[in-house]
């Protein structure tokens, strides 16, 4: 990243970042109107991304990238392909075949030890389908949408800011548009990403943008939701969706999981699953698809305590961050620890700092490369508004940098929602620093008086009492001075209660423990993303023979470990490959025995590919002297050991 | 199952049995008429039934179970509870909390070591959102369906068997019915599993039955498909349903599995996934659920040969048998080997034999009282029509026998679904014993000629004569020497070929392959029913205290497989806990520590709830002499050893 060469050439868009940085922080800061600071936040961003676009085109590793090499070997080993191929197959699905789904498999046990098993977290298991108002109390119902536009006539769909983006492309690079017209398109391709449904409309009228499939018109923008709707039983009545995330389930059961955990603050639930995005018109293999596999924590936590035990141990990480200031600021993201970023005040606290650094050892461990892995900081626009602070973990490929698992401080929102429409208090009790007196005023019915005037609405009026707030409790005791009766309101009845009926009772009550909604930091990982990430990471040609490409995965998410080579289809040879087979299963080690005809050089060329880290060929040697060959993937080393120190390899 | 009291209870019933298999078995070897034999089938079945409820009544396990007991313990200590509680929940959806979901992730764990690892099987993981074509093939959207009726004026649906059955136990439990009627109830109840819709429609007629819940009038029966619909992508043109089991993903991937295993046959693919059935009234806890997870195995094997190369190493296994023959005799299921079992012909063949030993393994290992479990044969009526042979595994619960997991010999029937909806061709090149020579006939196109005279249509032509078969060649060749010219028709053109057009050639070819389609063996898990069974199977009582209650979860499968109690909250403890506890971590061992307040016997009573086989307690002896006592669960048996040995323990 510190190339000279190429940060002479970012320097003055760098130098243009900043200077419309500094505007925006100055409209803030003399509290400008709303518009004039969102105009300015437009142009910033539209800057921001002309810098990233231009570091991305200087950057070696995405520039000498073969995508379509990766993609013809992962699709002919079948890492994976697209669903349903011989039915025409649909856009957004994908199948893994059994070595993307040995190495997902991998991925997500490996996930399970790192978090689950290590911090003690309560896994879950939730439903998929969900009934609407729980996702009406998150959100999602109202707000999870993407615009799109409709042929009129043939009712195809386009997502909005991809269609106006190829329009506008396609004008700028026709000759015959004038200069100044051109340049209005590529700057309305910048600002595309922040414009909201009218500006887009009034993109559509000025070029009087088409259908690109038919030519015919389209509809105003729509806005679609992104969830999967269906019925839920036979009835027709009951609406669900499939989740768009796997979080709200666990929400929904926080109660159970507090007290699981026996009352106690802070602790995480995780939860493995997949969740389903109705994307308008997916593209960029397994990046945008329409269900995938998320791996969420959520981690409980006091609002007003959230450093973190275990934050020492991680303190010392070495993590690439760009922060939003640096982002303002025009300036490359630093690699700096994690430490010293919490105690500097770029990460807002030692909870999110830690699972931000744990986040990173995880991609690591799978084979992420560090140089092409940074945190990337929302900016305060970016944030939904009662976040506190998000950090996303961005991996480099060859789509760019693309967001892998996103690490949230969600404050007390999910939880204050659920509360909201169900009535369920979802709240942690505190015991206090010392005991707290307070004083209690509560309206008491005389039970005998008030059952026999009102017989079946005692009970409403008893509830309807307890209910009263404290300025309530004085109207009444006022009332009944003054008129000799109250008008008590419970729902839609009102009843008259006389001074008999009720008593105003005063009492002092000493409190040891307090009720707090508990904040949530989350982090959420697309495992799909990840999983792309590192197969672009670890894709390599060998340096003599282009044809010859290799995956350097991890040996602990390889989706085999190891295969056994005879060197020809001698019987001698088969007695040895059996045991070494039958021995790596007892130690339920993944492997494979590949005893076809080709040569063995072809065969190692083979198992390459699909990533197996060791291969131990039986030979003439094994039968006289006990010994194999065991060779190494990416170096492509041999030695030669006696069999039975195999397995201690 | 041999007690003498009980089968002399069960005698008459058992000769009643083999009265009704015998005159099946004499009709349909008379060639009687289909009616005559169906009818005979139904009254077979009822008598089956009775002998079975009979059999479920005198069972001791059955009759002693206190479910309520053991239901209260999975809810209290969050094994599972249903779905979105706090919002009213859902019937048929559950959510597994932290022990659940442990004991589903190590249940299915060992199945991947004990299926797809040890016998190199083909791991896939598939879209659940499936294309209605792909469901129309497969049989699902025309009869995956249960009949129900809906009030007429409420909307409220009730699945129609159920419905009938409660009504008519009501009628006969009325003391003012008289006996004839209440006779006729039971008959019809006992009947209900096989009756038709009219059947069912004359029932409700003849016995006037209404909603139970508002007495309104029902609609005459509906078939309700029991798929989840949605719509994919935008258009709302795209009809898919969630998939409603695993298998369909397997099939339509045969293609790119059988390149993956270079050609060959035999191989087996797997999936685990969920899918998901829209039940019109789920009930019987896990039993029965709107979402569920599965575990399938696809094995394609020749046709002609389904012997398997590893069933000697199975033969030996005992199971227990309830064969169709037997079931129409109405003799008890029997315990046998399963090589004996294949010998004699009563299961079809040894890879059917062999996934069901594997299948039995299985079992046990995840904690299945093998005194509860047996194989249950389909007989020929329950059979797909497609299906050479089936066997459920069932286990004995308080709910009677539950199928658990399948096992059935589908013959050639989903590849050839499959290739007739798509044209894609599902099939594989199998070796002949000795090359054939085969006469083969092709009229190939005189391409300059036709080229000259068709333009663009030349391609469709080339294409339509290569589709020809030998008869329509002969035509074409009588045609052109009566007339001069063939007429060929091509989807709905028709092209009129002259002789100079055309040539007929006729050839000899050496085939030194056929192509075969792979018939297929699938052994099919519901994992939450394996489960469920198996929680009931290893509930227990303290025989000293009745509120004492356990669970003897296999170490392999138990969510937790150690707890560390720290005598008291001495400080001196902390640090051999936490050295424990890294330790343990260190191996992947999935434990807690219980350093809350209560007695050591409390909480010694705590973990057993929760299935923790082992628990280690540090004392004050631990301090001074670096000993902790080990404590076994089921036997509460309590040793003695070094801090030192509890790893290798």
């Amino acid at each position: 990243m510190a190339d000279p060469e190429v940060e002479e050439k970012l320097a003055p868009l760098r130098a243009s970042v900043k200077e419309q940085g500094d505007l925006v922080r100055k409209l803030k800061s003399e509290g400008a109107p709303e518009l004039d600071v969102k105009r300015a936040v437009a142009e910033l961003k539209a800057r921001k991304k002309v810098l990233e676009d231009r570091e991305l085109e200087l950057s070696k590793s995405v520039a000498t990238f073969d995508r379509a090499k990766m993609e013809d070997l992962l699709k002919r080993r079948f890492f994976f392909d697209q669903s349903f191929a011989i039915y025409g197959g649909i856009t957004g699905q994908f199948d893994f075949g059994p070595m993307g789904c040995a190495l997902k498999a991998n991925m997500l046990h490996a996930w399970r030890n790192f978090f689950v098993l290590e911090e003690q977290m309560l896994e879950v298991d939730c439903s998929i389908l969900t009934p609407e108002p729980v996702l009406k109390a998150s959100g999602h119902v109202d707000r999870f949408a993407d615009l799109m536009v409709k042929d009129t006539l043939t009712g195809e769909c386009f997502r909005l800011d991809h269609l106006i983006k190829a329009a506008l492309e396609k004008v700028a690079a026709d000759k015959k548009t004038p200069e100044t017209t051109k340049e209005r398109c590529r700057d309305i391709v910048i600002k595309l990403d922040g414009m909201t449904k009218d500006e887009m409309a009034a993109v559509l009228a000025e070029f009087d943008i088409k259908s690109p499939l038919s030519g015919n018109p389209l509809t105003e923008p729509i806005e679609f939701n992104l969830m999967f709707a269906t019925q839920i039983g036979p009835s027709g009545l009951v609406k669900g969706f499939l989740r768009p995330e796997t979080a709200q389930g666990i929400f929904v059961n926080f109660k159970r999981l507090l007290e699981f955990n026996q009352g106690r603050l802070p602790f995480s639930a995780a939860q493995i699953g997949n969740s389903f995005r109705n994307e308008i018109s997916p593209r960029s293999g397994l990046i945008r698809v329409r269900e995938f596999t998320m791996a969420e924590i959520e981690h409980f936590c006091d609002p007003a305590d959230k450093n973190h035990p275990k934050f020492s141990s991680v303190a010392d990480t070495q993590m690439t961050l760009y922060s939003a200031c640096r982002q303002m600021d025009g300036r490359p993201a630093e690699v700096t620890t994690i430490g010293k970023a919490v105690a500097d005040g770029t990460v807002n606290n030692e909870t999110l700092g830690y699972f931000m650094a744990r986040i990173h050892a995880y991609l690591l461990l799978v084979g992420v490369d560090p140089r092409r892995l940074r945190f990337r900081q929302h900016m305060s626009n970016e944030m939904a508004h009662y976040a506190t602070d998000c950090w996303d973990a961005e991996c480099l490929t060859s789509y760019g940098w693309v967001e892998c698992v996103g690490c949230a401080d969600r404050s007390a929102f999910d939880l204050s929602q659920h509360t909201k429409a169900t009535g369920v208090k979802l709240v942690a009790e505190k015991k206090l620093p010392q005991p707290k007196n307070v004083t209690i005023t509560e309206a008491q019915p005389n039970k005998g008086v008030v059952g026999k005037a009102f017989k079946k609405d005692a009970k409403t009026i008893t509830e309807g009492l307890a209910a009263l707030r404290s300025e309530q409790i004085e109207d009444l005791e006022n009332s009944i001075k003054e008129n000799g009766h109250y008008d008590l309101k419970v729902g839609d009845s009102e009843f008259r209660l006389t001074g008999e009926m009720v008593n105003v009772r005063t009492y002092e009550k000493t409190l040891h423990v307090e009720e707090i909604t508990p904040n949530v930091v989350e982090p959420s990982f697309g495992i799909g993303r990840v999983m792309y990430s590192l197969l672009e990471h670890n894709f390599r040609v060998r340096e003599a023979d282009e044809q010859r490409t290799y995956l350097t995965i991890p040996a602990v998410v390889a989706p085999l470990k190891c295969c056994i080579f005879p060197l020809s289809g001698n019987a001698e040879f088969q007695p040895f490959v059996k045991e070494l087979s039958e021995c790596l299963s007892r130690l339920d080690i993944a492997h494979k025995i590949d005893d076809s005809s080709g040569s063995i050089g072809r065969r190692y060329a083979r198992t390459d590919e699909i990533a197996i880290p060791y291969g131990v060929t039986v030979d003439f040697d094994t039968v006289s002297q006990k010994s194999v060959t065991l060779r190494e993937r990416d170096s492509m080393a041999q030695v030669r050991i006696p069999v039975s120190q195999i397995i201690t390899y």
